[in-house]
């Protein structure tokens, strides 16, 4: 009988558990887990007690196992009477709209969102369907898809920084575009994304933008995208389908980026890139490469 | 008759589109825009379906154009009755306040300002006229210029990082000064200003600065400079006027960097800088050197 | 007779001041301050005007001093009107729960802890005495002890960045840790610190953490550790106490990081790291070799 899910360390024998990394496979056999969601390649591993539960994609699996013990919140259809809610505004009467949340005119909340406290829902935005916007986020100029999720402090559809030099001062550019957000794409903590200037900032479909993120107007990102934390694209710059970009990385602005491209952290991308491309280092470059110049420099090192 | 602005992809025979960035050059002979605004480079690539509006500056002009037909918003005079205003605040009758906006005490609030919704004003701050603070912003001991922007989400004036190891722990130096923003000053979405330490931080007039940005306890601005989004300075350093920060650079501590620098995206700055120089890498060097360093690891990677 | 604080620049006769930083030693024979707190090795150098203090330990007594003249603010026990607490959550009456702030269902918030505006306390969350969460900060799924002290904006306790390709689409991982915060912590604005997925996120007594910091899901983070602004710790990597991570640096997930291990500032760790290391560079490497690489550049290029 198993009544909850748990790491291999702690699991009891009431528990399942799951192994993905191979840096943990020495945690496999000292595991109390009365059942183990694993790879084929290290199910002879699993120790007696356990009841292995073999699957080529363990992560999947696991996802979807503590999916059942632990189902998402229920939505609880209702304004709290401390939110302000414009009158034009239309809200769909099975929403959850938390404490201090406020709505402005003639924004469109889909069905079954959920609003959390605090946060703030600018004029003529629209939400689809099941939305949910965490604490104290703030969205603007902005239409949303179905299922999107932004965590606590994201900022969505604020102006970009666009400004002339004239006469010793700068001039700010009205920025007039939108933020379009496709279905299914989730929006990290306090992750920033600016609002198009003449066109629309657009983030594609299933993509997952991770915390404190920047994302400059006109960005135009593509499908099932990965956006890893404190990653950086400037403005104007179009990224593929499935695309990676790890944590820390800089794109410049007004590059094209093709599809299936990987982005290693940190790296710094000044030049357009082929799809498929694997990319590391500040200028970025092939990883292959990248790996042999700091090879060949500890080598020299040696000799010097 | 023109009656918009639009992108030169997008734009129809009444709107008035731009060109300023070569790389868009393509673009323009399929446009179908009305009018053009363009240098005279290449005001003959126009089509002859558009009215070319030919400058030397056509970004600027661009900014005025939009701002034409797109005038920034009214200042609508009022305070929401759900904001909480303490007794000894003096806001001016010309503002607009959002919200559950907050203003705490003594602070002083300029002719024409904005608080949007959930803003927090702390203690004895004061914004001079037409201040402008975005939703959820938080400032506290800090003085505003006039015509200061804070994108939503900024955080000015907590407590910087300072602290000193003793007997086992770290003991918090209190920090005491101020932030000082001059006028016409722009900060970014989610960025962070810390208050000074003994001294105040200090923002000069007209510096832009982008999202996510941090900037450390006693740092001083000069005016006019650009930061771009991510970047970090630390504490105690000082900047000259017109000097520009590529996107997540780092500048360390108690360094004095001059006027009109340019230092390029995710540099590493440790020492200081002349005025007019222009710096790349980590640890930041003359951005020729750094792509002379680039070149050269590249030639041995193939000779290997 | 003392009675205030001042820099070395402007402090007067009543004032106390310090020299701790060599870079500032210029300043000290022209300061004008009654009183400056040295280290024996500049005494000689403090002005007949001054009375010197000497200590081996000057920021310290700095700290010691200042906290003298500018006692923390007395924490004024009340709930604001406008805060919106669920009946069910236990509150102290010693508190300051300011305008706008949101306790939710089962909160438990010790003696004298202090709830600025519009700060927002998820359900079940528990904050031990003396706790401060600055103004529009997020808790949820978390338990702190006593004197932590969360700056405006910080986000902790929000889902981690955790999903599985799954036919095609990603599907979420559910997130089910929580955040444990020792003692004495301090976590800066607009940082965030996302909860555990199936063990929980750890953050050691004693720590301090910056502005724009993100730690991943499952991170364990000593005590003592000191993480400057912006730095990224990718989820599930261990770090030991008394541990310093520079601005801006990256650490892998997945990798254990030793005691009293110094990261330089950008810096990427890829790999485990021995206690008492000191590393800098993307990849990180010994500090020494580091900057013996960056050398042997710079020669290569004057001879080529």
């Amino acid at each position: 009988m198993i009544d909850g899910v748990a790491p291999l360390q702690t699991a009891g024998p009431n528990e399942v558990s799951f192994l993905d990394n191979s840096r943990y496979v020495d945690l496999l056999g000292r595991s109390s887990a009365g059942a183990i969601i694993v790879h084929p390649d290290y199910a002879s591993l699993v120790p007696a007690t356990s009841q292995a539960i073999i699957t080529t994609d363990p992560y999947a699996s696991w996802a979807r196992v503590c999916a059942l013990f632990h189902p998402s919140a229920h939505v609880e259809a209702g304004i709290h009477p401390s939110a302000v809610i414009d009158p034009t505004a239309h809200i769909d009467p099975s929403c959850q709209i938390g404490p201090n949340a406020v709505v402005d005119k003639n924004a469109v909340i889909g069905r079954r969102c959920v609003l959390e406290a605090g946060c703030v829902i600018g004029p003529s935005v629209t939400l689809g369907d099941d939305c949910h916007i965490g604490a104290n986020g703030v969205v603007s100029h902005a239409i949303l898809g179905a299922r999107v999720r932004l965590f606590p402090g994201a900022k969505v559809g604020q102006d970009g920084f666009g400004f002339a030099p004239a006469k010793g001062a700068y001039l700010s550019v009205p920025q007039l575009g939108k933020v379009i957000i496709g279905d299914d794409v989730h929006v990290g903590a306090n992750t920033t994304i600016d609002r198009g200037s003449a066109r629309d900032t657009v983030i594609g479909s299933g993509t997952r933008i991770d915390n404190l993120v920047q994302i400059g107007h006109n960005v135009v990102l593509g499908q099932q995208c990965v956006v890893v934390a404190q990653v950086g694209i400037a403005g104007s710059t179009t990224v593929g389908d499935f695309t990676q970009i790890g944590g820390q990385a800089a794109l410049a602005g007004h590059l094209d980026i093709g599809d299936k491209v990987q982005i290693g952290a940190q790296s710094g991308v000044i030049s357009n890139v082929d799809s498929g491309a694997v990319l590391l280092g500040s200028p970025a470059q092939p990883r292959r490469e990248f790996f042999r110049q700091i090879a060949l420099l500890k080598r020299m090192i040696q000799r010097h």
